[in-house]
């Protein structure tokens, strides 16, 4: 079930999951200062890149969809971690209003929406859905592949709160990432908890400001365990103003690209590695994989399609862009059953819970996996993966492989910790 | 795997099984208000007797061992709430000096140490062990039945710190009870955490009070769902000034078993019970299964022999009993292949991490099962059954029966926390 690595690449990796071994009360202590310093995000999962000489977050998604790739034997842990955290942020909880996304015809989401419910219900929380529909007037079932039904109500608000007919929730769960831009029905809600934040929202938040995070926390875990924060992080670069209708702006793209090819080919030289240099350029404010193209030489950006240029200028729910973030790629050497794979780790508040590994038959290495035709085999939890077992061999646990996925991972939902207290519109109140 | 219960006599727990089911937001909602006002014990095991017709906790173990009859399947479990623990109380801690019982020839007991080293290493401690034993003067290697070893140092004691050579913890964790006493080598240490505190130890500790603080916890849960307390309370009664050699103070004995048994009597008629009542009288002090007698009539009491005073007037660590507590007696009907079955919860900090059915072919259903000859049937994580299962028939659902054993564990362990409260010694400071 543990998917192989080409094993020529293993070595530095190998390296890094040793010390990261070595290192783990040092490394579980840090996280706890840090914790004591900073909040996590109610839920995160974090999409990562194996290449074998380094290991990278690629996407941090705290609007998680997927729960229902997780084995049903992770359920115990992620109520166990949803008790936490709602027990930290509004224990006297009694009623939480759970708002999915609209895409109301896609299964696999709503199976996901049917654990997050299950989820927090075992957690001893009356769940009902909000839908943030329009179209959507009166209470409307939907039924499941596994014969079950979720019922999704229109909204209520009132001038201070929202709620639903007779549902009068002390929390809003969003489980609906706001690309469309944030939604009145959602705005000025002072007397309830809105978890995540609006600012969390893609409407909001940038990838390139997350990205910045990282690389602070990456550097100070690399200082922790004295080691190179390349080997953790994608470097990366941003670009403003771009116009892809009128190709405005894609000289500067050009630039940044070729730059940071450059610094890319001074470290794989530094250490010795052999792989050609490709860069990911994305929409700053994009998600679901959309507006993503892999670059290798910049001359590329010279004759971009038609077609390119309409699936790079508008992400999900119609949003434009006009500001990319330029990183650097890193493939996935992960394979199942010679299918590309990349680790997702999924973490409820500051709790590894479980995660899969995403797959993609007809793509490369160094291509987005998020694309239809993707499947997921989920990590087995009853071997306990997430728990390291000392003293095997570096690259031959899997266990001690999905430590460090979910050592990862936790890096990159501290950095959305860190970024959403940059972003935080109400933070300035204190300064 | 689930043992099954007498059917004549799984009416009432059947509808306390629904009550409990159907109010679990509300009693999830009513369990984190109390926790934000007590703070629960570093770790608890409750041992359980189910009745049908009543549902008790008849032992609340501040010190659990056993640990190693948890199925492996529930160590993620037990690991996030140890690192939820550690987080909340010492967050800062690196070094954890973990101080085991002193019985080193008993495989069990120290198959329960390992996984506690297990537990406690994966979320990220350095944990070493530490004897009371003065006989233990230099590093000491055990041998346990799978190969692996234990090393036993003794004990460091400087002005202020505890510690071992080369190594200065900062948290220290008993799981040994204190019934010996508490040794000069654990007093006075201001600068470390001593967990759990040394009031919660048997030197100090009396059951009387526990179960006092549980009639008060049981009487809170009650109002909350509109029940009988007796429900899930055994009725009890103190008596002091016991000397089981010279025979005084028998008579108050007798005086106290005799009203109490009125008492059952009047409740079984209450609720049309025919069962005959029984007492058990054990030492205030005692633990270990040591020092329990089971009484059908006060009478029983006035010809008591020499071996029943001799193993009544002594517990565990030759410690003389002089108070005793006398108890309702609370049959136990679960089986496992014939024999009779006790449930036992296992917690750490305030969550629910495992359970065993704690078996005994050779004992009655009236008696106590903690005794030689008991095996341990571990309630299958895989199936995860602490988690509820709505929607299924009460009393036939697996997952259901032991999420209310759940329940009625961490009702044990909120009294222990009210208890801690009440007894500790330092409390006065704040009054």
């Amino acid at each position: 079930m543990v998917p192989h690595l080409v094993t020529a690449l293993t070595g530095p990796i190998n390296e890094l999951e040793q010390r990261i071994l070595e290192s783990m009360p040092a490394i579980e202590r840090w996280f706890r200062l840090e914790w004591m310093e900073h909040t996590p995000p109610f839920y995160t999962s974090v999409d990562i890149r194996n290449a074998g000489y380094k290991l990278a977050p690629v996407d941090t998604n705290l609007f998680p969809g997927g729960f229902n790739n997780l084995t049903p034997e992770m359920l115990p842990l992620a109520v166990q971690a949803a008790m936490a955290a709602i027990e930290k942020i509004c224990p006297e909880a009694k009623n939480l209003l759970l708002i999915p996304e609209k895409h109301t015809r896609n299964m696999f989401y709503l199976m996901n929406v049917q654990r997050l419910i299950e989820i927090f219900g075992l957690a001893g929380l009356n769940v009902r859905l909000g839908t943030l529909d329009e179209s959507i007037t009166e209470p409307t079932r939907l039924q499941l592949p596994d014969g079950s039904e979720l019922t999704l109500e229109p909204l209520l608000r009132t001038p201070r709160r929202l709620g639903l007919k007779d549902f009068d929730p002390c929390t809003i769960l969003l489980n609906n990432d706001l690309s469309a831009g944030i939604p009145d029905v959602l705005k000025n809600l002072h007397e309830q908890y809105l978890l995540p934040p609006l600012h969390a929202g893609w409407a909001v938040r940038r990838k390139s400001q997350h990205f910045d995070s990282y690389e602070e926390v990456a550097k100070k875990f690399a200082k922790l365990l004295g080691m190179d924060p390349w080997l953790i992080n994608p470097m990366s670069a941003q670009v403003g103003e771009v116009d892809w209708q009128e190709g405005t702006g894609l000289d500067r793209v050009q630039t940044q690209v070729d730059a940071l090819l450059t610094k890319i080919r001074r470290k794989h030289k530094e250490y010795g590695i052999n792989e050609k240099p490709f860069v990911v350029v994305k929409a700053d404010n994009g998600t679901y994989g959309m507006g993503i193209m892999t670059v290798r030489d910049a001359k590329e950006l010279e004759d971009v399609s038609r077609r390119t240029r309409n699936k790079m200028g508008v992400v999900k729910d119609g949003q434009t862009v006009s500001q990319l973030i330029i990183q650097e790629g890193v493939p996935t050497y992960e394979r199942v059953n010679e299918a590309v794979a990349e680790p997702v780790v999924y973490m409820i508040d500051r709790y590894v819970v479980g995660g899969f590994y995403r797959v993609h038959a007809d793509r490369g290495i160094d291509e987005n996996l998020n694309a239809p035709g993707a499947s997921f085999v989920p990590l087995a939890f009853s071997e306990s993966h997430h728990l390291p077992k000392p003293g095997m061999r570096p690259g031959a646990s899997a266990p001690n492989r999905f430590y460090m996925y979910g050592v990862i991972g936790r890096l990159a939902m501290l950095a959305a910790s860190y970024e959403l207290e940059a972003t935080d519109p109400d933070a300035e109140v204190y300064e």
